[in-house]
């Protein structure tokens, strides 16, 4: 008896130690994340540098606290048989999670860490401005700095077959080049296959509906309008705008949006919205038990894209949904949807056309934006290409994929942020979200199967409940895999993603 | 010789450590000072209770870091009289600010000052809500705490005659109760003269041609006309809309400003934009090798304000500022504007009328508002009054200082943000502000003889060129005491102010 009570304190006071380790650790991304956004969305330009330099300076203190000989003690402590077998669901949980990045991570110096957090913080100016001029060549110093430090990471982190592999793990824990290469060459021979049957016998969607001006304020009105409709709440988050949209939680109460209005494309905002959407609501929904803790976030980035990839297209770019919304949008325009019906825009937001940007690609050839990014990556990381060749291999890689070259490389090889912050291994998410969202939505049909009619009268109450309680509450508490069995009972199947493009576009194309 | 070179070695090692962690809370300073504008600027509702215990985590670290063994060795080692007398100018500077900080703040407990930062961090939310709804009770819990901290803060800190000095330390170093106490007697009375005479026989100002409606877009348009002209650097900040008006420094390159738009009120925005300036333009001149060090600030909180007021009122309310500025704003506001004559705007803008709004006083009852405050916050800390009196007395000593009583809290006691965030002891900075600026007025009139020409042609160039020369450039180089005693050759002397005051009243009233 006596000697229980002792073992308990003991065990007490580890997690008294890792909680309020968690707890600063957790607070400090959580500042982190807001310098991050600020830095991208509201700092002034002459400050951007020193600014950069200060958030490598913290990002370095996680990474040491995360490292930190205190860290794997406590890991230790409570990963043994006797004690491990104590802790409840939630501890278990922060246990995994910071062991994973403890094991990873603490083979790499201190001052590595912090030369390439000033770098990635830094190189994002580099990026804007290459592609504001289009010139790969500013930002190709910051390029080949970063890819050389992810090629010592991975080398650092261990892999067992493919150096990538050792990326990609960052972003969906367990992925590896052996496990995503099968499933998409399955859903590249389709989609490929699909597109040429749209091509050859499809008939056409009125797309050219958006080539007018869209006012931006009346954008921007209408932004504001759907956001809190679809279950973004307003007083826990804010809506901003930058060149390249993101979703940015600082905590659960205080999730940021950012978004791109352009005149001649009223797609992107409106999209791009909705897509960020689902990332936030997301956050808003993680229960606020894990709040101030590492579980406060989204399970993987492939289980956070589902949700944002659900709602932009399952959702947002459902008949359904402009069944109810397209009103709306025509008292915003009513000059430039005077004669167009709900069907002509349903059909038209759903055009199938290979073009240069992944972000406002259709659903189907989103996917081989993708997959070219996957192969440069992989072939980038193993060492077989540079940096300095990658317009060249992009363009060609254009041709292969989607049959078009871009003509400038702001269309090509720098139309995205994220090698800029170091994300190599972050793009397969997009696809495992697609591939997770179609899995979902097959799940939530058999379990409200008046799902198209709720979103038809614009009442997204109960599938944004039903997604909280199936999916974003949990936060970080389960791996991804875990999740995805848990909600639909069995583990990523390509499957279901290739059904839904083909029913959908099979209508959309009358095939 | 020998010996000589490894001494050499032991101070660069030293130094490197010292530099190294200068390097690391400047960062987390410049992170923090984002993080507390943000929480007033930025962030929404639900999340600030959690961003502030966020904030509070890390402004503890910066505090452990300055009380820490590291530091207090560092600082000890430094200080001995061999190695002290070799250090550069900077150094020394470096070393005081540091060691200053560390005498009186190393007995406090970390766990006292983490509940203290979040406390601070809370209360604005508080404060504002009671603002909103008139409603003191609301904020009492957060201002007795408050108060309770800084009555044990001033006990750890330790003084030698009255405990409040220990706070006024806190503001301008070296300032006293027995040294402030003479001088706001003798500038009290001159003041209350003063407003006497303009009383009785003042030609009475046009002041009723502010009581009109400014449309608030309009107003904007002509604060980001004037701000760059003045010196402010749009490329190097922000301008935002707060309840409280503010400047907040990041970093040399990032200082963003706030300021509040009334529609039934234009000089609000105006002056308090313009003061704001003030603020920034001094942060935005500083020695940019100072950046990333401890240096990188103002002198002290009086010298700050004497930079604010100077530009507020010694340039922004002369007649010269007018007849540039007036044609511009009468463009932006034609009809309000319309039988208005320039001369006639001077001195509407300088109507002495005792009012309830500190922030929105003329230049003379400005300083009856501080003393107001000064009394209060000597008794709160020396234990004579208590919290929740503070709305009684308040009015009272409005009764008595200006002869008028606040109808509500809200224009009352609950105006000032400042003890909302422990300011206690930072209210007689702006009384300093102004002294020191008449002081400063003598001397660059003496260098620039034509300095009122200058402002008359919109010309500020030559004015921020010296103030930059003189003032700004310096940052915490030297204590305030010695930066005025460099600029003016001589120390803080009230007359200057009296003597101003005097001379620019008897022209406005036409005694």
């Amino acid at each position: 008896m006596e000697q229980k009570v002792v073992h308990q304190t003991a065990l007490q006071k580890v997690l008294e130690q890792f909680n309020y380790l968690d707890e600063k650790i957790t607070h400090y991304s959580s500042i982190l994340g807001l310098a991050d956004w600020d830095l991208k969305v509201m700092a002034p330009k002459k400050g951007r540098s020193v600014f950069a330099k200060a958030t490598g300076t913290l990002r370095t203190e996680i990474f040491q606290l995360s490292v930190s000989k205190e860290m794997g003690d406590l890991l230790e402590t409570l990963s043994t048989d006797e004690l491990h077998s104590q802790l409840d669901e939630v501890t278990k949980a922060k246990v995994r999670e910071y062991k994973e990045y403890y094991q990873k991570s603490k083979a790499i110096p201190a001052d590595l860490f912090k030369e390439y957090s000033i770098l990635t913080a830094q190189a994002n100016d580099a990026w804007e401005e290459a592609r504001e001029y289009n010139d790969f060549d500013r930002y190709l110093p910051f390029l080949e700095k970063i890819i050389d430090f992810k090629r010592r990471f991975a080398e650092i982190y261990g892999y067992e077959e493919h150096p990538y592999d050792a990326l990609l793990d960052e972003f969906e824990p367990g992925l590896t080049v052996k496990k995503l290469d099968p499933i998409f060459a399955k859903l590249r021979e389709s989609s490929v296959d699909l597109l040429n049957r749209i091509r050859e016998s499809g008939q056409p969607t009125k797309a050219e509906l958006f080539d007018q001006s869209f006012d931006i304020e009346k954008q921007k009105a209408f932004n504001r309008y759907i956001l809190p409709l679809i279950g973004f709440d307003m007083e826990a988050g804010r809506l901003d705008e930058t060149v390249h949209p993101f979703a940015q939680t600082v905590n659960i109460g205080d999730v940021r949006l950012t978004t791109r209005y352009l005149e001649k494309n009223v797609r992107s905002a409106l999209f791009g919205t909705i897509h960020e959407a689902g990332h936030g609501i997301y956050e808003q929904h993680i229960n606020p038990e894990y709040e101030e803790t590492v579980l406060q976030s989204g399970a993987s980035f492939g289980i956070h894209e589902s949700q944002s990839r659900f709602l932009e297209n399952m959702v947002g770019r459902s008949r359904e949904f402009w069944q109810f919304f397209f009103p709306k949008l025509k008292e915003h325009f009513p000059v430039q949807l005077d004669e167009v019906s709900v069907e002509e825009f349903y059909r038209a937001v759903n055009t199938v056309q290979p073009s240069m940007i992944r972000v406002e690609a259709d659903e189907l050839t989103y996917n081989l934006h993708i997959m070219l990014r996957y192969d440069i990556e992989k072939s980038l990381i193993g060492g077989e290409i540079e940096a300095k060749d990658l317009p060249q291999i992009w363009n060609q890689k254009m041709q292969d994929y989607l049959g078009i070259t871009p003509l400038t490389d702001t269309e090509g090889v720098l139309q995205d942020v994220h090698w800029s912050f170091g994300g190599i291994g972050y793009f397969p998410s997009y696809s495992l979200g697609n591939l997770y969202a179609a899995q979902i939505l097959r799940k939530i049909q058999k379990d409200i199967p008046e799902f198209y009619q709720h979103i038809e009268n614009g009442r997204f109450e109960k599938i944004q409940a039903w997604l909280k309680e199936n999916i974003h509450q949990y936060g970080k508490l389960y791996t991804p895999n875990e999740l995805i069995v848990k909600v639909t009972g069995e583990e990523l199947n390509a499957d279901y993603l290739i059904e839904y493009l083909e029913k959908k576009y099979t209508k959309v194309y009358g095939l």
